[in-house]
């Protein structure tokens, strides 16, 4: 292409548009179109079912919330399991703690991961830790195997609709409660609350319903619409909002989103989400 | 229209997109181009000089913060002037409280209160409130030729670049300090980190530089491109995070953004506006 052209993702008569330069990848897998293009401004940007996932640009706001906010959640982790997270981003923060000792992943496409590690290797680079090992499948089905094994869950999903659908409902939620060690933790990509407030609701609904403790932070994504997207955080231990969670400076260097000041404002919403989270729990 | 076209705002290679299905209104003022859109789910638009000024779906989380957050700075205000605005929508939130006697606008371009009092009543009823006094004019102007007369300045501008500029620079910061009484705060329409990082740089290392007490507060405001937007807010004489600052529960009932709560979230900043916020207190 010689000149940009701009590619859009839009739902409720919204959206983002971002405009790209070159269409690096694109292939139909077992499970998803999978595209990776070259954007003027933003770096590579990938799209699954045209739905953006991640561009290079604003990659770290997601995926260090969703990594190191269930992590500070708990006082001493050391098994980890991923599910989706395909793009690598939610691994490479994971291991950046010495502290864990295995990182597991459960990715549904293979092809996914590998267009990622050739196109998109600072995100990709999550999966070179020798700590991670990889499994390929369903991630719903992979959770039900697994009793009592892990201290946090990340469910790093695409949205309701695609191969992600069934990591939507309650008996997903149920299989990822017994898939935790005692005093375990999980945290699921849950949505936007202005564009999608019925599913933060049943999320937010399921969680609290499930766990003994349960809350929802959002974090700003500039480029997914709306420009954010929350993350259910529950268990059935401990409290989601630990008195301590320093981050070690060295670490905290590293980071250019997560703080314990930005993990507080995650969880001061707007009062229509309030609103919203009161209905969850009742 | 028979069916809807897609109309954007963008910059740095990314960017809001909205489906319109009307033209309403198409103007061009002596300071701008004024546009009024019917949208196709998101209620009215309005956009001056191609900039998204609001739509009807997500206009309550900027007014509202605009507003209240300012208000509940200060123990007990009773005349507050705001400065552009001339959508109506930070008087129309500043109408809600009894307690303030007067209620000053200045907005330069009498052809954006006429359009909204005609296309967007909704937000353009702040103008009928009887406390309301309009004044049409250059903001940087008026400011300077008041001296210690008002007890809250919201400064609800356009981006720098066009008539909106004066109101980004030293000087006005200065005639704002000395148009505030003794106590006084003021609350400035201060950009997106994500988009402008210089713009917020500059604009708090101003209100650091000016006043004894400043921060900048965040809120989400999805048709904005990056989905978000900040506000400066600063004083002399009071702390900007005041001990108590509660709502009474009839107001409370009528806000869907602002809450204490989501004051204290708009403060909870990702790491990166931490280190920016760093920078301008240096």
């Amino acid at each position: 292409m010689e000149s940009g052209k701009w590619i859009s993702e839009v739902a409720n008569g919204y959206g983002t548009t971002l405009e790209i330069t070159e269409h690096l990848f694109s292939k139909k897998s077992a499970f998803q179109q999978i595209d990776i293009y070259q954007t003027r401004k933003l770096g590579k940007l990938l799209m699954l079912d045209g739905i953006i996932q991640l561009t290079s640009f604003d990659e770290f706001a997601y995926h260090e919330m969703m990594a190191h906010l269930p992590f500070y959640t708990h006082p001493c982790p050391e098994k980890i399991l991923v599910i989706g997270g395909g793009d690598g981003g939610v691994l490479r923060e994971l291991a950046k703690h010495p502290e864990l000792k295995e990182l597991h992943i459960c990715e549904i496409d293979a092809d996914v991961i590998a267009a990622c590690r050739q196109f998109l290797p600072e995100t990709a680079c999550g999966f070179d830790d020798p700590r991670v090992a990889i499994h390929i499948g369903d991630g719903s089905k992979f959770v039900r195997e697994h009793k009592n094994e892990f201290d946090i869950i990340i469910v790093d999903s695409t949205d309701p609709g695609g191969p992600g659908e069934p990591l939507f409902g309650e008996e997903f939620y149920l299989d990822l409660k017994a898939a935790l060690r005692p005093g375990g933790v999980i945290a699921s990509q849950s949505e936007s609350p202005y564009l999608l407030p019925d599913i933060v609701l049943r999320l937010n609904t399921l969680t609290n319903k499930l766990f003994k403790f349960a809350d929802y932070a959002i974090m700003q994504v500039p480029t997914y619409p709306t420009g954010q997207i929350g993350m259910c955080i529950a268990s059935d231990a401990r409290d989601v909002h630990p008195q301590a969670s320093e981050v070690p400076e060295e670490l905290q260097k590293t980071l250019r989103y997560y703080s314990p000041l930005a993990r507080c404002g995650s969880f001061g919403h707007p009062h229509f989400v309030s609103e919203l989270l009161k209905k969850a729990k009742q």
